[in-house]
């Protein structure tokens, strides 16, 4: 099970007048950890769109556990939680400097064709990724 | 059972190059809709927060069922799913202007001190808020 | 010389831990008051993009003059500062509901071709367009 | 005169429907220049709100010259256009990594009491802060 780790800063414009990062912002995270475990399998999200294939999400859920603040860099952990050939579900943990769990969660994705937005089957249409994300999805589930 | 409507003009910002409305776009539309179900049993967020009270969120959960698009108004209609005097769990319907549901969804919420983030008995140190929320919840639960 | 009228909520996601609106949000507030402005001298942007044709900005130029903060409703004043049948300059003011002027500003556009993003001649390619944006345009510039 | 580079992956969120970078995107890019500059002359924008002072925007204006797109990576030059003591101008360029300029811009600073927004002089009251500013200064102004 292949799990990928992205440094992040925490920008100002994250945060809201609680002071800490708005709850918002961590959705936008879990998209840039998902950006860097498809890179670390060797694929680039970038190139799917190319080839006329969008990865929607379908479904999100987050756990916030303790806050990130602005001056902090976390680091976020991606892993493919569930993979059946049509659905991807990534897992993630966010930690901070400390240490601290600041959020856990999962996000559910298809693959449909950008021109109709039609789901297609990830183990015929994408040989190549379904051979990875099989070989690298968490085993224990 | 309480459920509380508000209308949202999709802003073009909102979308990205899917073409489409972002997924964290609905995140923040929960929170229009939370805003006003509360104005609409009559409290107001900005006072809780003079009170020096914060509502963090501590779990949120959206199934995206059909994307909402730019030049269109979308409905989120919000209610009281759970109450139990510490926690709030609020749920959400966002539907477009032909009346397809774009995202369902809930969020968990506590009160704190803004001073230490320590959690509060909404029951004990809000019972005005305790009455409505207890009244205007979902009962089939 | 027409000016459009915007009243917008503020956003709990756009202010940060200054305890005010983030500055960025008011360039998004400006797409809002733009959106409007076309909208209410009888054009949609939408239909402008279905025909193959984007708007995108060349220039912004904000001043900001008191801090917007959540809990009120402010409204956006927009207009054409200039037009010359190539570039639109729209102007903006967002004044708070004590009528305090908050930010005052400039953007700058052209309208492109969607497929190549070369750039149109308003006058020649959109007439109905130009015949407004000539008529309502500031004349004591 | 001292000038500040960082490197920033374009988010596919800070995307649009016109399937490049939203406009707005760059404003953030610019606040995380200044927080790249700030740290590479020592100091650090959090501590100086941590003693209570903030340093709000009263102007910002971005040249829109070429669009940013997902999937590359930007790099942000920051350098100090302006100084006199109270008020800071920002410059700034932003190259794609194929080294055309996508944007070009400035932001003006000053510094307030976070307790009452009034403004401080940075020469009287940040006599640190003032040295390097006054240093570190475009002086072909």
């Amino acid at each position: 099970m292949k799990t990928s780790s992205k440094k992040i800063e925490v920008r100002y414009a994250e945060t809201d007048q609680m002071g800490i990062v708005h709850h918002g912002s961590y959705v936008i995270w879990c998209e840039l950890g998902r950006t860097q475990f498809i890179r670390d399998i060797g694929f680039n999200y970038a190139d799917l769109e190319e080839m006329g294939i969008l990865s929607p999400v379908t479904e999100i859920s987050l756990q916030y556990k303790y806050p990130a603040v602005y001056g902090e860099e976390v680091t976020i952990t991606t892993w493919i939680e569930h993979y059946d050939g049509l659905r991807i579900v990534y897992g993630y943990e966010i930690v901070n400097e400390q240490g601290k769990i600041c959020v856990t969660g999962t996000s559910s994705h298809v693959c449909v064709k950008k021109e109709n937005f039609k789901p297609i089957s990830i183990r015929k249409q994408l040989p190549d990724w379904h051979a990875i994300y099989e070989r690298e999805k968490k085993t224990c589930e």
